[in-house]
């Protein structure tokens, strides 16, 4: 991290907030909550975070205007429109750039001569580049990356080390792919034959529009026919599975360890928690949000949220989480209409008599 | 897709189906139900998709015969026996061929000189194959795969850019490898020693038979001794993981981001769906169904299909699940017979005064 | 393997076992209770594995003091007191050693001149050193793996091929890191700009302390600011997921699968088993253990066992687990009330008549 010192005054300029308290109070660093000191920023984002606030020794807190009436004389507080974006863009004055990739071609590197790259690229140590592939301008190709042939890359992506783009697969401008990400294996899809399992030909590709992040280890499918097609603005974490001819809407985000299943299209805005799942051949509606560990079966309708696997609304997801409690209240009152029971019959035994 | 133009009769022909409409109808390509025009082919190959069947404006379209009855004027159908077997063998007239692998070792592949090469192999760039290892005849090593010491790997086999294979393991014939595949690492084994965890050596190697094929990312980890076995044409989907001695029988298919714990043993024929986990140290008899996120604690026997976790049969798990609706009816009849006895409470209080 | 034979009593001495049986037998192999033979040395390590001892075979097995006193002439039995321990040091003596990686650089590696190698280091074929990376003596940087800018990895690591360690990060002394690992890759953050998603810069790094294993296409992201911590002695299997800011105590134990949400916190000693999730911003207490599959979203005690989704007690989760058949007694206690009531009800009718 720079060492820079900065007032709250300067940072309340900068991030256009309201001080309260301390305009002087100087900070050389960001950092957590729990660990920031008196000369550290720190951001307290939401409600779930005021215990860590209230005990927090940071020097200056951003703080959203709903949350900032806590007394807290120990820290200047700044109120912000966004706190997200107001602590993003001061962690971006500290952060140390990531190191620059050298521009040109590494003499390790194979590129065919039938590739096609644009101007400004930085084509990286030992990375492969086969026949018919073109890279955008300003682009970079980590080292070790494989572009497949007639695959085409747009400008201004960042393709970080040991990625593998397969054949054909097309991915557009600003993308941002980390370590292992492997675009274009087939789909998974075999049918029973005389002799055993026969593989169905996956002969379409898949397309990446722009702006769209991709996490370590991820993998996207090939199509069976057509394309797979990732659109503009989705974000992709780390070891998410997209299968064959999955279409994901623009500015949608999966998180790690999800999956989609074949043919299954998800709306603008969806959120897939991490280690969800989605069946195949459903459609997820705009903005459905899918908890973390649930499991899809069938499509939901725009701006539905749903849990549990098999995934169902909250109010069923409750119902059924608190039977437990429920059938413990219903078995003692079970017990006491018994109880009453007897009793009445003993009664009218006795009345019989 | 290349530009082929075909008549239903000459479809028919090639399928051997039987033409309900138009033997005239002429089709340029290949698509989904939905995507297909006027000119397309595409298929319907379970009721699951009739109503996109039933809204389709494709040209000609593949289906079995007990599916074929619903009238539909704008498409000509051709029942097939197996419309899977159909539609693969169409697509892949209309597929452009995947590219070619050029024969020979790329000059910046390091290939020890104690390795054997077989016959028109194919070497890529910046591929390692170490020293003791053997590659069949045409067999495919992609750019940038590691070959460790000692490996085999049967004739007629791809190995896609990027995949791994530890020291010893054992690869047969035709197997399809997508990249970022790491074949042999270690099992994961410790045991508590007095100064913290110590390492089980894992000195087995992992065994591939003949036609299987495994998903991008996906891990096979070495034996702790002896060998984890994968069998004859097993299909591994992406993101799937094996752990060490592991045996998967015949035919059995893995869907993606599965995995399967330590020494367990499927039989042949089991399907594991997507996101499912199979425990260490059991058995799934042949043809063994687990459903997808399922987790499998104990051994199951052939044939039968299990879902949930702990993973039960079908009707113990909609026994479970249909809990909270048969609660709500016991509630209702609890209450009605509590309002029953408050009733003949107070009339026994009124007859006994 | 090796081809050693070994008595009875040369084992015994070996692992200071006591011997039940023929100190003369004689074995030359080592072998899973199922395969192992007369000439054979297996191990029964737990009480879940005594039918497949009864079954074996073995010449020799391994066995715990309280699992000794089966009787079984076919076997001689030699009781320790780690049978874990004992059966992985005679493992060792059968094992054949891996292949050695040979020091030095490989002249097709590309190493910064301004990268610093320890002695007798070995950086195999095709890795790529940036910039200000630190190599400690004796370490193994395996075939294509990428060690990014200003990277310190210590003394008597091992990383196999196809790793890649990005930007700043840290790793001990003594790591063994399996191929496909990603460590430093950016954490997943994004907030809503007008423009769709803005990605939250990640400007930390990750440490790895000493003694850490990290298994196969596992990912630990780079911290958003300060670091993602792996503590020493942790085990991590394949397939594991770490997001940024996380901290994992010593000595425990992630198994395949599994992932930590961001900024959560595990003690020492904690234990996720395969396919379990931890959200984010949580505290897992020392020596915390968590089953397969669960998801837990609240913060644990220390010592505590969780399971289930939500991670829930073993109490809890055996109350809702039994709900399906205590729901069927209570349902046939409701019906005999019913029938009771009945019969009063009549009585009553019948007496006011």
């Amino acid at each position: 991290m720079k060492h820079i010192s900065m007032t709250a005054a300067e940072i309340a300029g900068i991030v256009k907030g309201k001080i309260i308290g301390d305009a002087g109070k100087t900070v050389t660093a960001v950092a957590g909550l729990k660990e920031a000191g008196p000369d550290q920023l720190s951001f307290a984002g939401n409600r779930k975070v005021m215990e860590l606030f209230r005990a927090s020794r940071a020097g200056i807190v951003l703080i959203p205007a709903d949350l900032a009436n806590t007394p807290k004389p120990e820290s200047t507080l700044i109120v912000c429109a966004s706190v997200d974006l107001a602590f993003a863009t001061i962690t971006a004055l500290y952060a140390e750039e990531p190191p620059a990739f050298e521009r040109g071609v590494h003499p390790s590197a194979v590129v065919s001569p039938e590739a096609k790259l644009g101007n400004n690229v930085s084509i990286n140590a030992n990375a492969v580049i086969e026949r018919g592939a073109e890279i955008g301008d300003n682009t970079v190709i980590g080292a070790g990356c494989y572009i497949g042939h007639d695959v085409k890359i747009g400008a201004d992506s960042l393709l970080y080390p040991n990625v593998t783009v397969m054949y054909r697969c097309i991915i557009g401008r600003k993308a941002i792919i980390h370590p292992g990400v492997v675009i274009g294996a087939d789909g998974f899809g075999f049918f029973p034959g005389p002799h055993g399992l026969v593989k169905v030909p996956q002969t379409g590709y898949v397309q990446i529009d722009d702006d769209v992040e991709i996490g370590a280890n991820t993998t996207i499918d090939r199509a069976r026919f057509g394309r797979t097609w990732i659109k503009s603005n989705v974000k992709i974490d780390n070891q998410v599975m997209v299968a064959h001819n999955v279409t994901i809407g623009e500015s949608s985000i999966l998180v790690a360890q999800c999956g989609v299943a074949g043919s299954s299209e998800l709306g603008r805005g969806v959120i897939l928690a991490a280690q969800s799942g989605v069946n195949g051949h459903i459609t997820l509606g705009d903005g459905v949000q899918v908890a973390g560990t649930s499991g899809v079966l069938r499509s939901v309708p725009p701006g539905k949220a749903v849990l549990g696997t098999p995934a169902e609304t909250q109010r069923d997801f409750m119902a059924r989480y608190s039977l437990p409690s429920r059938f413990e209240k219903l078995s003692k009152k079970v017990a006491e209409l018994q109880a009453k029971l007897d009793a009445l019959e003993a009664a009218a035994e006795n009345g019989s008599k």
